[in-house]
């Protein structure tokens, strides 16, 4: 089976971070493809940019049989799964199933303290109220993660604070820049720390497995046919 | 004081009708400028329109002290918090807090039945639960809406089912599209009917008057500025 | 249009200070009449002292096109729809809405710590979950507020500190005594800060704008007429 | 010990019905002391009455080591237990807790359509979300209930219909009035049907038995004396 | 009448404990046989613990016409009421139901953090949300509280941090072992403390003179019968 | 890696049922072992079964990478996840993540009515509010799903009227001895039908692929050993 693994954003090292962490636990069988986003923001740290990463998502969203939005806010989720034909799978939403899976109550730590309220919307929305005990941020840019050495650290001791702070078991990365950090802090903690990254692309492969795909009964199915007009027009569909 | 309600799609009559509903109501000394957007799909229908929608939306919010999303969906409104200097107001957002403060529990008409589920969650987000006891479509696509004549007499037969279904007491429109069937409607079904266009007007006037703007604190601060590359280049902001 | 603007408590001085933040903000051609109750307690500290500000309410709603209910319990709000001629607007109700439209959570700073559950409940009942992020309580008497002041200051120090602790954004003056610390409160703090008295003067001129009053299908039609006797007896309606 | 129930609208033969609800389930040792409200309503169906039943409550807090409110909208259940030295208990209150206690969700059945809404909010107080599972009235007026001869059947086919609808298992009875129902109707619907004045009086019994009285602790604690003035100076507590 | 209390762990003196408290509060006319488990772990402490407490459960259903589960996990109560023949009620929710009706907001102080998400739970199928504040754990195992002479002192220090922290009202014990510190906690902190045996007691007394016991209709009908094997073999039921 | 597959109740023929279905999605490389518990029910269709099955589950967890309990009422799941050495997930909760990343709201059709309330409580405790739609039951035994040859057309006639009942878009099986039938529903109903027992299989083993195990932190650390008596002396843990 072929796997699109989508960079929402236009940065080509953080593409070839996400693709690593991707094939590291794709299964035998699995073609993992990742693509970096033709157009839009080199990285997503705000609303604005968030909405802004959507139509490069949505022009990736083919030659695969399921495809994961490597992006923590989930970006555009909803408009993918209309158009895509095969499953489609997020970040945030595989992190927080996996982490209810394998504990009580897990923390996110996470970027920007500005992006703290669309992980607290995503939890709401994938898992039971509670799983989700807190949202965290080191306040370290998306794209300092790789180059500053010393943010895996302060990420480690942001994960250590939460635990205490929310009562948590279990650590979910908020960012795809987070994606090679989860197996050294895991054991520097001693409680299971999810990347998302992974998370998806084991879970997108479990539904092509069990040959489900986005069901087009009522809100997901095909988009009725419109004009579309001015810079977007590309995006019209027939 | 000065309003920019922003017509989402490209259609320039439904804007007409955006406008004309805006102005009904809106204070002496407000000046309403209603405006198409300049790119992106023909009405909204689908999750896929509502995101193509949203760059449409941030590249016309200038040049007001305040703005109305006028699609039901409140494509954007979190991004457009961070990018707008005046307070910016959803139609789905006004409707539904106006209806909690004339009733006790309100049904929402709309058009597509795919687009009910986007209704529930904005419900959601800016209404207590229960307060929004049902949402109904009538399946008449939102172009016909205006074309249609019986369109209008099937939306009150839709509102009557609503109100004896869902035990509700207030009918919220879903759709920009019926602006200009409130007023005969609640005649007719002997309960408030509220359009939201007109209901967004109002609001984002009493803000502007209570010199209320969206907080700069933390999530709808403006974004970080950097770079947008490819089709959506026209974004970047310095 | 005619606005009448009920303080439910006794003192005169209060009525002053409520009726000057709503005449600030009316729009043109809206007449705001402040009326004291005839009857009850002093100030508004206690569930005892809330429900029996109700029948002085009750007595109040008359000769207008809409009314305010201007204390933040909101007492008797239900009562009052069921026999008002025009729409009624609680404070907590105006404020808590008007929230939600500049900012992504809310920290209410009211007086007495024993009024805190109310606010909760009355968040619970206007906004959605997660809005309302923090109450918070100075412990200054009602009728200290104008009189004392300190009282502004140690408002401000609250305010400051429930920013912090909730993570908020926005600040709900919880108390129609601190009608008058809004705008200042605004400039020091940096963020919106939201008098109710203001919030639901506009609100209620916008419902009145709309033409929606409150809706007289099911629970809010008027009630039955039966026997009142006793000390309320004037109360019985026919 | 001394429970004393009030009837809190001033119909005598209501307060007999209810005085001998609550002496069947007494224990021994136990007085019973009914007592008819001195002002207010004749019956309470609507917001105006409940909030105008509130003084009459409020007046008769006195001389018992515990107190039911034997009316099933609660009225003033928050302001009598900041004023009673014992235990206050109200109808719905005491019926949902025991509903819960001897089936899986419970469906209320009442008598006027527009008070549907104050039971589910009491339900969202008292119980956890999804323990009502409905609430439907037969539109007879409570003071009808007893004259007429054909109340019971009719509240016996609307309980059996509940049952169906709402997949409940326990019926609990939305009306001091029809506390003589109770056990006719278990009898011939095979299920649970809980009288509030009955379970009220028990509970009420229990809580003196274990020692426990409102906390003062925080919201219940005495309310702050203060003047009042007009109809309602009686009232004002020193 | 009679009502069984049953010790679901194996330890005698933990029977002893309960029994008297029990008996303390049940009415003239009531006897109180208390039980020890025939089977399974000494002390429950674990999910573990309190799944295989419920075979003893199970066992010990009979002769009597109500039951209470004496430990506050409440295990197996759903299964109980199954096959009981009169009310079961348990520890954990006798005690939040009564908390609930003595002030505004409780807080659990438990004996080992492990079980606090059980406690979490309980309350989430008990009572509103909200209503339980927070859940406390002073990590003296289970046996140890009547035999560490240090450890009611503790208790109490937990607990009066509790009350502020959570800015509670009530305390409610959350073990049966606590059983006899309620009386004199309350004395020390001045706030209704709640011993979930006595609760209990009381309760399901109440609910048999209320002749009320668990539905048959639908969930907790009786089982069906059927063939048991290995060592669960005398659980059958014909 | 080696994944256990656990048939709580005693009958041989559902074991082959669900080791197939297991067996028909694993991974290449993947292991699995189905087991038939020891001990208890025949079939689990009750608390009381339910309660029954957990202790052979529990002595069931050895010898594995991870486990599934391949029962929809996910019995014991906390209690195996203390003790087992590696993941373990349920069926409905591996079915229900399933459904909410392939649709916006599922239907669950299961066996026999009286455990629908189970179905709902579990619902509640994995997924996102609104995201189980409904819970139906065709009121076949478990047992005879597999012999009685008009099983699965009422199976689906019922599935059919979830779809339409519920608006939703996925159908999630409600028993382990449906097993078989998700292939050809889904072809004759047009949308996804998800399979606990598969569904659970390929999450586990994603789960392990990522090296995720249990916490140990907190509420699954493996639980206190203590001493066990009676029948059940063979689960004490030393």
């Amino acid at each position: 089976m072929r796997i699109r693994v989508i960079n929402p954003n236009t940065t080509e090292s953080m593409t070839a971070l996400i693709a690593a962490s991707a094939r590291a636990v794709a299964g035998p069988g699995t073609v993992v493809e990742a693509v970096t986003s033709a157009m839009g923001p080199a990285s997503i740290e705000s609303h604005y940019d968030e909405a802004l990463a959507v139509p490069g998502i949505l022009a990736a969203l083919h030659d695969a049989d399921g495809y994961v939005l490597a992006c923590f806010g989930d970006p555009g989720l909803d408009a993918a799964r209309e158009v895509a034909a095969g499953p489609v799978v997020g970040l945030a939403e595989a992190a927080m199933h996996a982490a209810t899976m394998v504990g009580r109550g897990f923390s996110v730590v996470t970027t920007l303290s500005r992006t703290k309220g669309r992980a607290h919307d995503l939890a709401g929305r994938y898992v039971a109220a509670g799983a989700c005990r807190g949202v965290h941020a080191c306040d370290i840019p998306v794209l300092d993660l790789e180059s500053d050495p010393a943010a895996r650290k302060e990420v480690v001791a942001l994960a250590r604070h939460a635990l205490e702070r929310d009562e948590s078991d279990v650590i979910v990365l908020g960012c795809a820049g987070m994606a090679d950090f989860a197996s050294a802090m895991s054991a520097e903690l001693g409680v299971p720390v999810i990347d998302g990254v992974a998370a998806a692309t084991v879970l997108v492969q479990s539904l092509i497995t069990l040959e489900l795909r986005t069901s087009t009964r009522g809100e997901y199915a095909p988009p009725p046919a419109k004009r579309y007009s001015g810079l977007l027009q590309p995006f019209e569909r027939t």
